[in-house]
């Protein structure tokens, strides 16, 4: 695990079978979380396997990233499942992860939720119970979106025992409640270098996230969340980490 | 767990959402060990879930019983993988049930794969050897069919630290090397029901099995296999259970 | 093809596998219409095959009877997808059957969706579009739900060329809108055999039905449904059909 | 459609929701016969219509390329089923994927099997009368790989009366019996650019093909497999063309 305060984390183990997604080797050396999909979404036995031994040997911490079961809809589309049912599937797919990693002598650090279960649990504390009682089994903590008022799942995850990580996104703007302006939202989505890195550094520097309409709003964010589809965005992970660790260095 | 020497494991949650099979409520009262489906060929995470509830309910072992992946077919036909795929396939299986175990508060018992991987193990010493390689990661027994001559399985165990429990079937017939006879062949299944108390008579009380062709060959059983499909099938697990608690009061 | 004016259909060939479900053999000798799965939330090629045998044998129109894909959840779960998607996702399915059809040198007679997807296209006009879309490729009528006001959904249809086929509930209480009572609600469904049987006359001779806040409101219902799942529902049918032959000699 | 007598096909519409395969749009351009995935090995329906408007555009012939069911395995394993199983999985692919094509007012050419399921009619002949049954329900040629005797299929198939396709590969040595060496055999792959083009010569304008150890065979291809997966082999397509091209001007 590289030493830092904030750290970078990234979907891992996202091809299926024959189909390839992600350029995984060429991200993680750059990473510290991977969120390692579990099957339901994307990945299967064997990809999940490969993808631990490649997060071991770039000392990367392993997640689980678990799914709603929709592999055609890659876990974007929200399946209406009973709380119940939600908890059972997800301690299915945290085990087995957790197992192939044990099978590599290795362990889980946090679990992720995937796609449109991770923004079903942040909009709706049912589903958010049903997760935090599943990540309570195995004693991990759960990652979840920073957002300005994060008491009531707070709450939850006090109930359960359960720690939560908060994470930030670089290249996504927010709103005045502290939430991520929808994708549909115009300039939702940071796609100028410049203005990326400077969010990076708000965050990482101040604690602090400029929203749409301009004002700086608080946000804590234990991690952020980085892609590595292609290699402008592999570049844009080793600029955002030298903007992290510069700071680092300056508050030593 | 019923004391006894001579165990009984049946199939059970293989259920698979809206459709149900099996009487599992009814059976598990007589039964010492639940091989409980994982998903791949039955089962879905909250049929696994209340299959665990209920074995804990009459105190009885949980194995785990991975399969290839074949809803359709339910696990009966051979699918080509390559032996690290299997080990995978099976670590991730047993690891979706281990933690669902674990969720209340109970743990796994032993393997036994399921349908034509069980099959394809017995016959194939490097499909035998992926899967002792998965089940060693978990440090469980494997159980698998008592044979005459199962020394080259115990090799493989071994190397792997894998103990093995070995299974005979009440209902079928044996040839003379000690392998079933397959259900192709007149005679294989014993239908009628003094014929199948006897025979599990002999296996408890001597160790042996009569071949179809007349002989007594010896077979070392730690578990009978029954099966819990209707109501008849309830009543002979019944009998079964009796000709075996027989046996072991005249031991005493 | 019975003779009669209101035809009674059944969902059929909703088997998976090796899982039955429903009493197809006993059903279809008592009902005019099969509306068989088409495998995304039940069924398989060898048994939409085999029910397709089974409803020419008993002289019965077959309907498509298309799903979201969502074997685990049968599909009873809306899964969001665009237009477009569920207008090739229905155009496939019905493909299938209607080819496994022609291979029994027979046709198809209609279409109707199942499930949430029946349930989202009466509420949702550009889910019921992009469903006639599909459905007005192969020239067959869409079967509805059967409303007071169902001029919206014959506008659409219209401009598809494609017909409507009114059905109606016999066992499902309506509200005073025209539509089902949620099942939720208290006394939705209509569990008692003489009460059932009354809201069928009142529907075949009178084309009205009671609201369950007991006024009589019009329905037109070109077929009943109903439902095959035990030895109970297949007398009820049959007592449903004598209910429907009397009225119609009455008529003559 | 081109004019020419010798065809190029080339599999289409191997991507699988997110997970893109192949360079279809820069492929089909080159090709006058697509064999479009019916969703068992890959492909979903709105791919499958997506892949079927391209091929309108270019004037390509639509073939069905149907597969055992085997996502993960990309229909790369051969899944053992009863021949009754296997028709009526043909006729469900075939048969959605002609309904797609009606609704883009075009139709099917042509039936190529998949992967595992190709290799596995050519050299087992209740498999190949399976696959003849179900094509011979829809009235359209079969694609079979070409070899020297080729009269057992032949006979199988005039019972039917499904014409067949045979189809050469430019990219393969075969053996002395006629048939494709196997991949895991030396040499067996042409990867060098002129020996591969002096075959397509030796298959266009003799009607030979000459085997690992030398000797010229006669082969009868009405069409020449090709793959488009990047760059080089969309260059090779074009000079596989070149050379078919200047064949058939010789003949003129």
């Amino acid at each position: 695990m590289k030493k830092q305060s904030t750290y970078l984390n990234c979907d891992m183990g996202e091809s299926y079978g024959s189909w390839k997604m992600g350029c995984d080797e060429q991200v993680m050396p750059h990473i510290d979380m991977a969120n390692i999909a579990c099957g339901f979404h994307a990945s299967d036995p064997l990809i999940m396997s490969n993808t631990i031994k490649l997060a071991i040997a770039h000392n990367v911490q392993i997640g689980a990233h678990p799914s709603y079961p929709d592999l055609n809809g890659f876990g974007r589309r929200s399946i209406p499942m009973e709380p119940e049912e939600i908890t059972a599937m997800l301690i299915y797919q945290i085990g087995a992860l957790q197992g192939l990693c044990a099978s590599h002598n290795t362990e889980l650090h946090y679990v992720k939720p995937h796609g449109a279960l991770y923004n079903d649990m942040q909009s709706n504390l049912s589903i958010f119970e049903a997760v935090v009682s599943a990540v309570s089994s195995y004693s991990l903590p759960l990652m979840t979106l920073a957002i300005t008022d994060n008491q009531p799942l707070l709450d939850i995850a006090d109930r359960y025992d359960v720690p939560l990580l908060f994470e930030a996104f670089a290249d996504r703007r927010y709103q005045a409640n502290g939430l991520l302006a929808p994708r549909s939202m115009e300039n939702s989505v940071i796609s100028n270098r410049d203005a990326l890195l400077d969010q990076v550094q708000q965050i990482v520097k101040y604690g602090k996230v400029r929203t749409l309409d301009g004002f700086l709003i608080p946000i804590e964010a234990d991690t952020l969340c980085v892609h590595g589809d292609n290699d402008q965005s592999i570049r844009l992970i080793q600029d955002i980490r030298k903007v992290i660790e510069q700071q680092e260095e300056v508050c030593r």
